[in-house]
């Protein structure tokens, strides 16, 4: 998949956006949409749209529009959804229960296989069917079951050290909810997700509005 | 603050960060700071930095830095972040219960002042000191409370719903965790999260260091 070497990180951003909306109109059954229709329902410009899916060949006909289902499998493909990934918890606490139940909705494609805690009151539970084990057993469980992702909801002291341990232990990507940036050795791909800052971007978005109403 | 005016989106997307970087330099007791050190700490380019912050007249001193103290406080004016803003969350289930312990930490910023569900086994419990109360009297108590922000921790299927109730009882901000793109009126600010474009951006990023070492 040579061709995906030139994406800029920001249509590489966008995507997952247009597979979501690409899912729902495969629900409301549509077959075809042209650039147009697509720009109304996901609010970028058609040209910014046709701009973007070029970058992967350009799957639409002049005239005809884009296949929903099409497009939909190949911008799965092309952010890797078209596979399985095992992932571990670390942290059992409201937060890590939050993302056990969410991402069952995920069903086959993202699987929690374990989750951890060092709080011996939270050892033993079960989230969703799925077991909270000692933390101190997750490089073992890492390394024998091929875990590939690790998401951390452990508190903001402690998140760099559980991603070192889980680094060493051999997934190939972190998806990090505690409020620190994480860093990871150069193969180990990484997600931060900041709430906070989203939060911040809301109340600046508030301010202005507010502004401008005055 | 007419200045404001032409700081594009992505500038502002950045702010946050800036925030918290230089958050861990004042506890760190770190006064000054230049360009080139801050890149360094933050891993935008120098220049990026420099570009960024003159977009608010520039705070930096030609050979001494930025003040660490002053630039914090200047980007928490610029987002609004120097005022109170109160929140109810719609939906107490184990989202909704983290995204509540979660602000706790936030402290004087956000508060969390009620919590509302339509199930009746967790009305009447209380998270962080924080009733959950019934879904039916949410827009009585967002009037009366003068409520900024309603966080929606619902389903899919119940989050607009919930998110044009809340508009009409007046907030003017939604912070919303359900899967799905929430429409709100022009003066009504909202920022979406979505938890599974962030995992499936990690998917990506995991399969391109996966090429790149095969």
């Amino acid at each position: 998949m040579k061709r995906q070497a030139k994406i800029s990180n920001a249509v590489i951003k966008r995507l997952p956006r247009y597979r979501r909306y690409l899912k729902e109109l495969q629900k409301k059954g549509v077959d075809k949409i042209s650039s147009n229709e697509f720009s109304n329902l996901i609010g970028y410009t058609a040209s910014q749209i046709r701009q973007d899916l070029n970058n992967f060949g350009g799957f639409g006909q002049q005239g005809y529009g884009y296949s929903v289902d099409s497009l939909y499998k190949e911008i799965s493909a092309i952010l890797g959804l078209d596979r399985q990934y095992k992932m571990v918890i670390v942290g059992a606490g409201n937060l890590g229960q939050a993302i056990a139940n969410h991402t069952y909705y995920y069903k086959a494609g993202f699987v929690v296989c374990g989750i951890f805690e060092i709080n011996p009151r939270l050892i033993g539970i079960r989230i969703n069917d799925i077991e909270v084990m000692d933390y101190e057993n997750v490089v073992e469980y890492v390394e024998e079951n091929d875990i590939d992702i690790g998401v951390i909801c452990t508190t903001k002291e402690a998140a760099q050290e559980v991603a070192d341990k889980l680094c060493f232990a051999g997934v190939k990507g972190l998806w990090n909810f505690a409020p620190v940036d994480i860093e990871t050795p150069n193969h180990v791909a990484i997600e931060n997700v900041h709430l906070s800052d989203s939060l911040h971007s809301l109340a600046y978005h508030m301010n202005r509005l507010n502004e401008e109403k005055n």
